[in-house]
């Protein structure tokens, strides 16, 4: 297993992880398999689509629409941050993808994203290849 | 693979699992690889984030908030529990974790938990680790 | 690692892949272990739940209650498929089921789906089972 380092600068970001993630499953020697990218704080989250500024400005609007920020829940005296622990849970903090010739089987236009829903901070991310 | 029996006494409930799976996972003599724990019904669902009785009332609350409970569901008439339906696959049946030093490598605050959303019923859940 | 071709005819289906899912995993031999179902693009997904057209249809109704097609969001002009995106992100390309005795572990009622977003088009689903 491989514990990758992320340093987000804003409260809500999608860091693009590809090439670390393919850089782990490279080191692992795994050629067919699967790989599970994993992030184990509570208000972070995985996800894999475009990396499109655009489509990503799109996905954090819905996110606020979906989950608003300080919508009165009982979680946020003292903390501040139920909406981000709420998003986390929702999109969730692993994602897994087979793993072939030695690549995981990313499409074309698929990259593999940490998203920070309560940032800045440092967090980490496990990538686990098994064959 | 281990198979647990999750009693819920409640329509919607979140049940902390975490231990019957860390105890799977030491049973199974996995100690470097990924534990999927996976419930096998259509209205539940597996979600990981912290264990605050406060924070889960506001992710109940979202739920209802996304997903609304009888609001005319072409799946109702007889059943009933559409919005139970549509919220398991929302949220999904299963979450992966890597396994490493023969532990699910959770964060500080991260719990697993089985949702029930058509409760009160009795149900199971799937620990399976592989390495 | 079992690549599926899937032709949907619709903008938005829901195809069960249930048994090619099954069939995979028989051809793979493995017995006890996890099978990955993933889908390589940006506008589809997987999903499980019951198979019942009228649950599906009260699916399709939440996603565009949740995600409105061409809500003015950045990406669509010259794409048009925004939506598409954010509900993938959404569900998410990949679900893990547990195999037992050489077959998924799948409750009565539930059943695997391909998920398209934004078709018809001809897409792929991998199939990759490990023990």
């Amino acid at each position: 297993m491989k514990t990758l380092t992320v340093k987000s600068r804003k409260a809500t970001e999608f860091i693009d992880i590809t090439r670390e993630v393919e850089g782990a499953v490279a080191e692992s020697g795994v050629r067919e398999g699967v790989v599970t990218v994993y992030t184990p704080h509570t208000t972070t989250a995985i996800l894999i689509n475009e990396n499109d500024p655009r489509l990503l400005s799109d996905y954090e609007k819905i996110l606020e629409k979906l989950v608003p920020k300080g919508a009165g829940y009982a979680h946020d005296p003292g903390e501040g941050n139920a909406h981000a622990h709420l998003r986390s849970a929702l999109i969730g903090p692993a994602k897994s993808v087979p793993v072939s010739a030695g690549r995981p089987v990313l499409g074309t236009w698929q990259r593999i994203f940490f998203v920070e829903l309560d940032g800045p901070r440092t967090r980490r991310v496990m990538v686990q290849a098994i064959q």
